[in-house]
């Protein structure tokens, strides 16, 4: 708990206007995308890295909790003050692109810059950032790195740790430390941007990033592949990459999923689809694209397509696309609550775990629609339950982890452990594993003050 | 110092015949390629990972220093025995290729396998391994992850860390770790491969690798440029880089290298060349390669080449190669001692920085001709001496450090820090990021045993 003389010294740092524990500020900083609320003891505002730096010395000093956050937008509780402490938060003042380096091909940002935010900046001037999490429009790159986000890019571009070239963090002790340079290699001292990657904010906080930009894709076209089974869909993803092909995204919806989209948007997809796939392929030269499609339609027709269609213009990519970006909120027909969690397994073993992802539903009598990213074998598993139901809900989560990690798969493909995957962190690490993440904890914030009590650590 | 109990303990653990202390033996394990010799105290070879915890439990118990070893082919000392110890050498058993999915596009390895002998049976596939580093034909995979290995087609497709999948390792105190899946994405615990990768056998020894795959590009086609200057060459490469080429490699060699050449091989280059861009460009269809070619004749012309050539056949191609691939042999001619550095720094800043590498050199009267990866503006350095100059040669190096670090560069694109490079640490990080250091290896290996007094740390 912090108390009065606490509050005084922390607005010394940060100025008048910057730190609050009125209920109003405590009640908007209690919450992300799972919707559980907690609130924290103050929300803190800093104006610049100096500023992190002594407010985390002070706490350090005075074992005081920090709870690091971005735009609150993660499905795991990582920016959830579980169990009180000082809300730090990025947004207000730490939220500029620093620069544009048009010749090295690097954007230098604070951790608050919002991720579409600097997409659109870089797109101006014919660059591209390929990390595309569902949240991009208000998620922030500090976010993005603390979780290692992904997005339908991925398939073709990877994740947020393939473009973090360099970064300045300030440790919990307060010193401030930089990782990684502006250039393509480095191998000089430890990768520490590498085990700051996906740390959930629990071992540094994030204070400048330098992400690495591509050119911008001069050609673009959007695939859409309709299959009478998740079986046939998930054999063409792994056939079709394994053949060459190389798409941009490669998205997957279920049956469960395309009668959603019918019943609740109107959307004009075949009734008896059985899983559909859909995604973009790009390239410098049109017969690029052309070389790509022809692959895809291929190995979607040898694995049983009924359809292979080419979007002839934008209007009728954004029509393909509506389907997959409205996925998420047409499964809410099927429970009042929604269990959301993100397994990843390698692609071979994709029709194995949805037949047995399907397999649990019918066991506990729950409909589980599918979607996602199945061109990089990360699918969004919904097990959709009454309000009533959270406890059985759990259980059938455990079985699917407990198959997923079975297949080689993994607890997360993108969202993080935080604290809702916590309880499942045992399926998927050994002891000796767990203590050599306690350890590192340890080594880096040896007073426990940064984000604790989260991926199942101390 | 090891005893006589110690021996015969460990080769309770690895078998007779697995642990050698006789001269030969200790002759044979003393160097690696900065031509240093320091003799270990016995030479161990482990069967397979359960040796390798055996061994590592053992020696943290006995506090025996344990130097992790691949072919010894590293440039800075990374597997020289500078205090004694004993060597544990991989390649003798550890050096099997355990797996290649090709349906996942995953190659499973020992730590012990040679980096050419995996490019070439994944080739025969129809896949591809990108990481070469010059001694692709000798080098191990264990030795490439731990000094995070670069080469030539880095360019295009990145270095060894952006390769590595997941890892299986046994810590200082003999505990078995896995970290990573086979999966694309997965971010469940903190990214343990993240901070092995490039830790030079520090933390951990690696027992088994899995690593991505990339379907062969079918096209590929080598192009040469001739420049008067290097300047103008280096404003080439990020010049046609930022205009969106995406060459394989594009690699420099400059006035001096291509004199000797010339002088000591009978290479076929013009007498008055100031600077050569040589590389390949790939793609699956053949207008991606003409893509790509056009962007760099006109970026090379519109920068003062003098002559852009595009090999018409295999045979041209490996004619341009060879001067690029004898380049180190060559530059012998300008003195009987080469320090050899691998300085990089952001592509935009490399004609500043070889014309003050240039300046240098005449300041201190020494031939420092430069070659190397100018496409990820990594540059071979080489500073030229007579055995009788080393400490000026120091110096001078020295202040090549300091300038590459001001200019945003780094110490090393691939060579890594070992022995070598530790003085030179103080110039690129401060005491606040050679703390975190030291905490992180303290954190890994509290008694100090693996692979002590490496990159400046303890």
């Amino acid at each position: 708990m912090i108390d009065k003389k606490d509050l005084e010294n922390l607005k010394k740092i940060v100025g008048e206007g910057n730190i609050y524990d009125d209920k109003a500020h405590l009640i908007a900083y209690s919450y992300d995308a799972t919707r559980e609320r907690h609130l924290p003891d103050a929300v803190i505002f800093p104006r610049d890295e100096k500023d992190v730096s002594e407010i985390l010395k002070y706490c350090n000093q005075q074992k005081i909790v920090i709870i690091p956050r971005g735009a609150g937008s993660g499905f795991t509780g990582g920016a959830l003050p579980i169990n009180g402490g000082i809300v730090l938060a990025m947004e207000k003042y730490m939220n500029k692109i620093l620069e544009i380096d048009t010749q090295n091909m690097v954007a230098v940002v604070q951790p608050g810059v919002i991720n579409m935010d600097l997409q659109k900046h870089v797109e101006e001037l014919g660059l591209f950032y390929p990390p595309d999490p569902a949240s991009e429009d208000y998620c922030t790159l500090g976010g993005n790195v603390s979780e290692n986000a992904g997005g339908m890019r991925a398939a073709k571009y990877g994740l947020t740790k393939d473009f973090v070239m360099a970064m300045r963090a300030v440790l919990p002790n307060g010193d401030i430390i930089r990782a990684g340079k502006r250039t393509i290699k480095d191998v000089a001292g430890y990768n520490i941007s590498g085990i700051l990657i996906a740390s959930e904010g629990t071992l540094a906080v994030t204070t400048e990033i330098t992400l690495k930009l591509v050119p911008k894709p001069t050609f673009k076209k959007t695939y859409m592949g309709i299959f009478p089974s998740v079986d046939n869909a998930m054999n063409a993803v792994f056939k079709s990459l394994s053949a060459g092909a190389n798409p941009v995204a490669m998205e997957f919806l279920d049956k469960l999923v395309i009668k959603s989209l019918r019943q609740k948007l109107n959307v004009d997809l075949p009734e008896d689809a059985g899983a559909i796939l859909v995604g973009d392929v790009d390239g410098n030269v049109s017969q690029e694209i052309e070389f790509q499609l022809e692959i895809l339609e291929k190995s979607f027709k040898e694995n049983g397509a009924t359809k292979f269609r080419i979007a002839k213009d934008d209007e009728e990519s954004k029509e393909i696309w509506f389907a997959r970006k409205n996925a998420s909120p047409s499964v809410t027909i099927y429970g009042n609550k929604k269990l959301n969690e993100d397994i990843s397994v390698p692609r071979s073993r994709l029709p194995d775990a949805l037949n047995a992802i399907y397999a649990i539903g019918e066991k506990y009598d729950f409909k589980i629609p599918c979607f996602g990213h199945a061109g990089d074998g990360n699918i969004h598993v919904n097990v959709m339950i009454d309000k009533s139901q959270i406890e059985e809900g759990h259980k059938a989560i455990r079985e699917i982890f407990e198959l997923v990690i079975e297949m080689g798969g993994t607890l997360s493909g993108e969202h993080g452990i935080g604290t809702s995957k916590a309880p499942f962190m045992s399926i998927a690490f050994s002891d000796e594993e767990m203590n050599l993440f306690k350890t590192i904890k340890k080594a880096f914030d040896p007073n426990n003050i940064l984000n604790p009590n989260k991926m199942g650590l101390m």
